[in-house]
């Protein structure tokens, strides 16, 4: 590489802000519910306080900060002030267990924490433990609207540092000399694995710059100027799917919710803010859909024409409910590892069918992206047929897929990386137009007697029953067919004391084959989950184990 | 860079049309009318077919194949075939002097020519030229829809090769094994400079990736799947400005027009073929209008939606027309060094404003595009007000800008480059959005009793003239005023005995400030060009170096 060849940095965006949006708005919601209202131009006078407040601080190129925070005006302060001076964000999930959390801020040695004021007590048992593990750490920054150090509650956490406080009085025009190449670590989180502690996942700037450049594409999600973005996606999850990004880089207006946002809080900011887009999982937009529904108070999202869903599947019902409201949801699928894979936008080809064909299309995963390159893979590595029907492993690569874990062991990279490919674990198929069907995970699919069945189709065959709420299909050990399946059943709050284990089997008799039938189906009231709200079976295979053999 | 990171290579595009869009559409039109289809899974297997003989020639990586050709079907393939084997093609502007072919091929050393038809005789003296300068030409392949070399005219080419005849029988499935890095170059060609033999401009697949990326952004082209692109920019010329590329990477329909194409043949493959998206120069979109306006025959252009408009700028009035009839125009602005820097795109802020005050910014150039940063700079390197008043030189840098020229010393390069940043030569206002007005060529300002003189100000302020076509502003030098304007006049055509100086001269009169009136006004019947069709300053500079001086 010449040295003098461009390198794509975060700096691109956000002196595009400054210079052709100094007027648009970051909207943020504070603890209390205010609203506070900032430029672009505000925004980067911010910034460049929060950037002379790390250098004082001494924290040096490629070191280290972490956040554990909200998604707040302050988080995306740190968000550009931090790369845009060669340093790495760590954003620290709030939901990790204290153990993953310790385990992931010794892997960065991260020097400074930025913590939310209403997650201290949760953060005070993290720190108190890597106050002995660390010798570097700086001291703790509380993101609050407070200006004043005594305002705050008491706390363990020492040194510690008011956000507001300590900005207030830093040079607004900040430095930011470049001199850095693209390939340096501007954020890093941890992903949550099947077995032991979670794998780093290390975004360099231009993976950063590419993705969101991406985001633009008319191909994908086509976010532009005219855009108002609600950041709904926890900043702490994978870059926040990049909208913040994103959003900078077209100079869209952007609206944080703030802490502890719930259904009502979105709704209205979506009226107020007048938003046009937001990302998401499924249960946030389906809790929206029930408050909508619920009637309480009339929410006018019309300004939203677009929703992008991922994490799981939108039942098709709520999609088309969205719909009747103006509101387009499309799927996209990917993973930590590689965060934009495919998205169900349908294609020109399928404008013509009937509404019904075309729903096929939508609650798919959809195509792969402008950009992505993907293959599904047999066992021995040969490609699948594109029909809609022979199944293999998703595996990608792109200029915004990772090709190996932050700190990581060959032994902790193994299986899921190869020659610069990631291998997803997840069974799909894929149609003659290149619609992907997730099938399974490649470790829940269930073998039974040498066939494979999908415990994802069998959950939702089962959530189809009128009284079920949820499903989850796992493999039981045994000794002649090698595994058979068992059916946890969320029933109902109401219909708890009435179903029982032969409704389902009735049910389900008629609509899968034979030998998919579950051999045990447990009623149960919960289903223990990832810390981004997926069924985590590896812990419900644990805790089941005694059971699960047969 | 980690060697297994993503590498951004052309063969992504080509694999992904190849993958998703099998049956869309290339058109292109023969030399004697005919109108041929092929899908993209034909075209792969035809470029396929092509990396085939490239590979049997003796090719070899990072060596250059030339195109001295028209926008055909057969030089898509070649876009695509040698590229993705990591073969450069070097594209020959079939419009330079036979002195400067003959530098460019000897510097980049082409080892096979691919020469359509009808340019034989065209090409003929300049490989005689090359046959004893050059020791390693393999030959020259006749791009043609013939198929027996028999039936080509009698040429002194030799070796002589024919493209259907030589593709016909190899492997359509060749393995594009990608042995090499984004940063070789995909492509080369040459631009003419203001003094001496034209400079290259190589082009690297991370640069073309990423720049046909940025063409599909919804903030710049919003190229997809859904569009049809006319091919008007000749291949030839900045790599066709990236839409051939563009195209394949969104599968969309693709329509190349051939050899010697008029305005009659762009508007019916237009209406033929739904055309919605093209660029070009503004004179053949004042062709294709006139050729509506003359109305011997309907043109149904209703499915074209936008012409990207660059090199000079559209009339107003033809925009407008244009406009009525559903095609929106945008003004392009860019470099063969720096092909993207900014877009006439209305921003939000002004979609309220009175039609007319719009038209200003539809006139200008535009502002800055998504991923390109831009400056305008006084002498001293200060940065310019954003008042639509304070000059300066637009200097930009971006992913897909070069940072220096083709194998060229530091004293070529010097002037044009600095930093990583390209130095445009061009003068330009911006404005508070950003919009940014080119007042002139930093060589062609006439700077008169230490004040400058805009020569495209003067120009457009005389054409406004009912009786002249045309004007060029030069500065002649003058002992007390160091330069003094001199005007070139060309009248319409019934007006050239009637039309004298004095007229011009009190038309101008009340116009522009006294200080700017043309000491000399030469009514002129033509102008000299440049190969791209703008006027030739330098040249005309020199013709009339004998009546500039006073």
């Amino acid at each position: 590489m010449q040295t003098d060849d461009y390198q794509m940095r975060l700096t691109n965006f956000l002196e595009r802000a400054r210079l052709l949006f100094p007027n648009r708005i970051i909207t943020s919601r504070e603890a209390n519910g205010d609203i506070v209202k900032k430029t672009y131009q505000e925004e980067y006078q911010r910034i460049s306080q929060l950037a002379s407040v790390l250098k004082a601080f001494g924290i040096k190129k490629r070191e280290a900060v972490a956040s554990f925070a909200w998604n707040t005006h302050r988080h995306y302060e740190l968000y550009f002030a931090a790369p845009c001076m060669g340093v790495t964000i760590h954003t620290i999930n709030l939901r990790m267990s204290m153990e993953d959390i310790i385990y992931s801020v010794e892997k960065v040695e991260d020097k400074l924490f930025f913590i939310e004021e209403d997650l201290i007590p949760q953060f005070e048992p993290v720190a108190e433990v890597l106050n002995n593990t660390l010798s570097n750490i700086k001291g703790y920054v509380i993101l609050s609207d407070k200006k004043n150090i005594k305002d705050l509650a008491p706390t363990t956490l020492s040194p510690l540092y008011l956000y507001e406080d300590i900005i207030a009085n830093e040079n607004t025009d900040f430095d930011f000399n470049e001199d850095f190449d693209e390939n340096t670590i501007a954020s890093v989180f941890f992903t949550g694995g099947t077995t032991g502690r979670p794998k780093g996942v290390a975004v360099t700037h231009r993976h950063m710059f590419l993705r969101s450049l991406a985001m633009t594409s008319v191909e994908q999600y086509s976010i532009g100027q005219r855009d108002t973005i609600i950041h709904v996606v926890p900043m702490f999850h994978v870059n926040g799917w990049y909208f913040p990004q994103t959003g900078t880089l077209v100079g869209a207006n952007q609206v944080y919710p703030g802490p502890g946002f719930t259904p009502e809080i979105i709704l209205d900011l979506i009226a107020q803010e007048k938003v046009t887009i937001s990302g998401g999982v499924p249960t946030i937009w389906m809790d929206c859909l029930n408050h909508i529904k619920a009637g309480k108070k009339k929410h006018d999202i019309g300004s939203l024409t677009r929703v992008i869903c991922g994490g799981s599947a939108l039942p098709r019902n709520a999609m088309e409910e969205y719909n009747q409201l103006g509101v387009n949801f499309v799927h996209a699928y990917g993973s930590s590892e590689s965060p934009f894979i495919s998205s169900s936008y349908l294609r020109p080809e399928l404008d013509d069918l009937p509404v019904d064909e075309q729903w096929k299309y939508k609650a798919s995963v959809g195509m792969p992206f402008v950009g992505t390159e993907l293959k599904v893979l047999h066992d021995d590595e040969s490609e699948v047929k594109w029909d809609g029907k022979d199944m293999g492993q998703i595996v990608a690569r792109s200029p915004w897929t990772i090709t190996s874990y932050y700190k990581e062991s060959a032994e902790r990279n193994a299986g899921s990386f190869k020659n610069g490919w990631y291998y997803s674990g997840d069974i799909a198929t894929v149609d003659k137009y290149g619609y992907i069907n997730i099938v399974d995970r490649l470790k829940d699919l269930i073998k039974s007697g040498g066939e494979w069945i999908s415990s994802i189709d069998l959950e939702n065959v089962c959530t189809a029953h009128p009284d079920v709420i949820e499903a989850c299909a796992i493999a039981a050990k045994h000794d002649r067919w090698g595994e058979r399946p068992v059916l946890l059943v969320i029933p109902d709050e109401n219909k708890k004391e009435s179903i029982n284990e032969e409704d389902i089997l009735h049910f389900l008799s008629t609509r899968v084959p034979k030998w998919w039938l579950p051999d045990k189906i447990i009623i149960t009231s919960s289903i223990d989950r990832t810390g981004v709200g997926k069924m985590d079976k590896k812990k419900i295979r644990n805790k089941y184990k005694d059971v699960l053999i047969f």
